[in-house]
């Protein structure tokens, strides 16, 4: 590949610095009683989906200049290379194709003149098969009792997402009630066990490799606690199912080979929700909701891969998004959807963008010399409103929103969704206009003045706070398949411009291998040769930890 | 009250920017290397908690100009008034006393002359024995069922406190299921009616003003619901009780008076858990371990009003955060409990740091020109590192965290807790140490330079970021209450570093005013007059929104 120069030495980039020079001063609320228009220019619909930037701190002049940016740094191309199946993850010499876990039967992507399409379907026909079995009750336990709950045992990418999808599509769920498990806390699998009877239970035990230890001591939690529950090992093959491409490693734990299902390298943990690690998603709602929220996510796709860049949503989300993060020094982006149902996006999206973009080294190994990558956060609508709000309408921090609408909800309370619709508009628009001093004061006009002057400046918002507003008609699964492919391909944008391999994760590594040179000396008495720090919490662990369980 | 000058104009405030310059290129691990006694100055236990703070890009100078600071801003002095009552929430003209609520019978604190502790007691008192009646099943439903599912109605404070503390103590929950509702939202209480029998359930409706719509709407859907269920609107106060100041609206709702309980007018939601907001707590765990909780909180108190700022947790845990965000200019603060049972931490955490000190205004109304309350974020670890770890490893962000790790497990698990705290102390380590290029190369020794030079930069850990590591003997009641007063306080030094009153929250008020103007015109056709984006979503919003269950 050729080595391009970092993006901060671009031209564009210099204009984008002087431009935020000459317009951080102006304020939203006056560029909206200037241009009448400005709505108009500045928002995108498709197809169900209505994308309102015209709340932010840009003109048209700004998105010309992210526009220019973006080309400088050869975003189409890019685009291209995702799109076709280049490996353009470098650091793992690996394509990247979960656009191609959405594409139709007919379509072809080739990895090293291999067609992956034919495996794709093959792999989510075996997975739509046994979810669609478990469902209709074809696949019973060893018993012959009809399954009634699926426990997914993984963690990060083969949690976050299974957890959102399936949560957000709980008025598509059919039968089977879905529970998740991630953490090695103990606390985490014995709380779901509680719930469940094993004669109706199937396990989902979802890892690439069948080693990840979070995973692999809660799979093997499980097993012990089915045993102990009167079934002998030849039953296990009926209520423990896996996702992974260790297949001796499930055949071992006592996995039936039909009830083993592939991962593709070339998807990463935090795009594999559209894969079969998607598996609780399909037995929750079913085959054919699976295949509405695959079409929603391509339709985004041909979206992105197709639209200009100055009509293109992914590219525009992300455009915005690096103006604040790197030209007006935003440290975080929070993500309020007001939908009970949607309560699990922003952890999903912090995966997304975090282990996509927070990194410091772009592509070729060079370490960059601005900011990237930024905190991702946030909570559901309204509740955030009784919780952070107040920090982004009076803190002192610049921090870009998106609040995500359903325009209708799935509740018979049709005048409580209607409140909720109207506080999500409201919001937004507070933190544009905000309240001057002066409409402060004239609201306080019975009080003293000396309690004037102490309350009024207290009442004042200074407004100008960017918000995207997306609404969606309902949170169908193809609408959800659509939010969710628009933000991966946004996250694919920011690490494009700024020059990062958005595919790998080397920052999870380091501290995997510290652990286990750590764990084995909270068990024993060896010295421990750490720094004083570490040395001294492994003492207090060994001297606190009393084994209250062994003992009782 | 005398007007002293704005922190920032202080010689202490002066010196630890100077100080920031000169210490800014230090690094950890060569502070550790040189002073074999780091940890011993730099850490600080309490009853079974043991607060490690050497892992800070501090030296023993910096703490001192920190309490330099602290002094300048006469923390001391405020302490003192926030305990004895005096009305240091100046823009309500009201005291400040949540610290009360953990005070034994025989203490006594004046409000304008009134001992409220024999107040507090009597309320608490109030209900303890109405929990320990649900409990007990000696207050049944209307037709003689013991009450098995207890839903908490209620928003903000009257969700996250009661809902992280009843998480937190799950192993030490009796007999009562409790469910929590706060977002208007119609899938929220929905999901939870699905789980319960009328007969056996007991709404508590907390709301201080009985006003909140969010909580009013649920109550009534509920009410509503219960009737349907087939029982009479005299049977509704069997299963309907309130926390609440609006005795009126309470029992025009069909609650009994005995069982409407009091709120305080100085008591901030957000502070409130110790009240009879905790209700839910009290039905969960029972009156003993609520009483402990209670008394972990004091114990905390104590140390707090009574420990010189140099060892004092709260005022160490602030100063040094207040050092990054304001001296370091960092945004955001991570808290990432080790333990699957505070999964609900942060979010509490949240409303109580961002709803206190996310302001730009001091206590006598001057607009401060420096940065303030920080973004608070975080997950439960493990998963957390499978997640966003990646950009607090190597993203170009400097975020510190707090690890909180309890040292015995609730869980028979045994193995997984330990590799669950090797995972807190490894990372906690690795954020610290950091990787050099030099061992990065060094793992790489097999590849080719191309391959090298181009992955080894990418396995740089640039290291140098601050954690705290707060471990607890055990997640018990009292240590609860412990780490809850600990963060109540944390967030209340910082504020009065500041010159913030940590205790109003205007910022709430005003998107509540908007969405009353805009809610009626998404249900009919009037021109709405807001700006033009606002305008339009109502537009879209009147034209998308289909009114599915009407007409279903």
């Amino acid at each position: 590949m050729p080595v391009t120069p970092p993006i901060n030495q671009s031209v564009a980039w210099a204009k984008l610095r002087q431009h935020q020079c000459s317009t951080r001063h102006l304020h939203m609320r006056d560029l909206f009683a200037q241009d009448p228009g400005r709505f108009g220019k500045m928002h995108e619909t498709f197809n169900g989906m209505l994308v309102d930037f015209s709340k932010n701190r840009i003109t048209e002049d700004t998105l010309k200049l992210l526009i220019e940016l973006a080309e400088t740094a050869q975003l189409r191309d890019r685009m291209d290379k995702m799109r076709r199946g280049d490996k353009i993850n470098v650091s793992e010499n690996r394509a990247v194709l979960h656009t191609a876990l959405r594409l139709p039967e007919n379509a072809s992507v080739r990895v090293d003149g291999h067609d992956v399409v034919p495996d794709i379907h093959q792999a989510l026909g075996r997975a739509l098969a046994l979810a669609e079995a478990v469902n209709t009750g074809r696949h019973t336990g060893a018993r012959g009792d009809a399954i009634t709950d699926v426990v997914n045992i993984g963690i990060g990418g083969s949690d976050l997402g299974p957890k959102m999808v399936t949560r957000a599509l709980e008025p598509y769920r059919q039968r089977i009630r879905v529970h998740f498990v991630a953490n090695i806390d103990g606390s985490s699998l014995m709380e779901v066990l509680r719930q469940v009877d094993a004669a109706k239970t199937l396990f989902v035990i979802s890892s690439k490799s069948f080693i990840t230890p979070e995973t692999l001591y809660n799979a093997r939690a499980a097993r012990a606690w089915f045993l102990q529950q009167g079934f002998a090992e030849h039953e296990l093959a009926r209520h423990f199912v896996a996702v992974t491409n260790n297949l001796d490693a499930a055949h071992e734990f006592g996995m039936a080979a039909e009830n083993v299902l592939p991962m593709f390298d070339w998807v990463g943990g935090r795009y594999s929700v559209w894969s079969a690690i998607g598996l609780p998603v399909m037995c929750a709602v079913g085959a054919e909701h699976f295949r509405s929220f695959l079409a929603g996510g391509r339709a985004m796709d041909e979206h992105f891969f197709s639209t200009p860049l100055r009509h293109n949503i992914p590219v525009l989300l992300g455009l915005i998004g690096l103006w604040y993060n790197t030209f007006y020094g935003a440290e975080t982006h929070a993500v309020i959807p007001y939908s009970h149902d949607l309560r699990y996006l922003s952890a999903h999206l912090q995966q997304l963008d975090m282990e996509s973009n927070g990194k410091q080294t772009n592509v070729h190994g060079e370490r960059l010399e601005f900011d990237t990558g930024a905190v991702i956060w946030g909570d559901e609508g309204v509740n955030s409103q009784h919780a952070f709000f107040q920090l982004l309408h009076q803190g002192s921090r610049l921090i870009p929103c998106d609040f995500i609408v359903p325009a209708n909800s799935h509740s018979p309370l049709e005048k409580q969704h209607q409140i909720l619709v109207a506080n999500a508009l409201a919001q937004s628009q507070a933190l544009m206009r905000g309240k001057t001093l002066a409409e402060a004061y004239a609201e306080l006009e019975s009080l003293d003045s000396h309690q004037r002057d102490m309350l009024a400046p207290q009442k004042v918002f200074p407004g100008n706070r960017p918000t995207n507003t997306i609404m969606i008609d309902a949170l169908t699964p193809f609408n959800l398949g659509m939010l969710l492919a628009m933000y991966e391909h946004k996250v694919f944008v920011q690490g494009a411009v700024w020059g990062i391999n958005s595919f790998d994760q080397w920052g999870v590594e380091y501290g995997k291998v510290l652990a286990k040179s750590i764990e084995p000396l909270l068990g024993n008495n060896e010295a421990a040769a750490h720094d004083a720090s570490t040395n001294a919490l492994i003492a207090y662990y060994r001297e606190h930890h009393e084994y209250l369980h062994q003992h009782s």
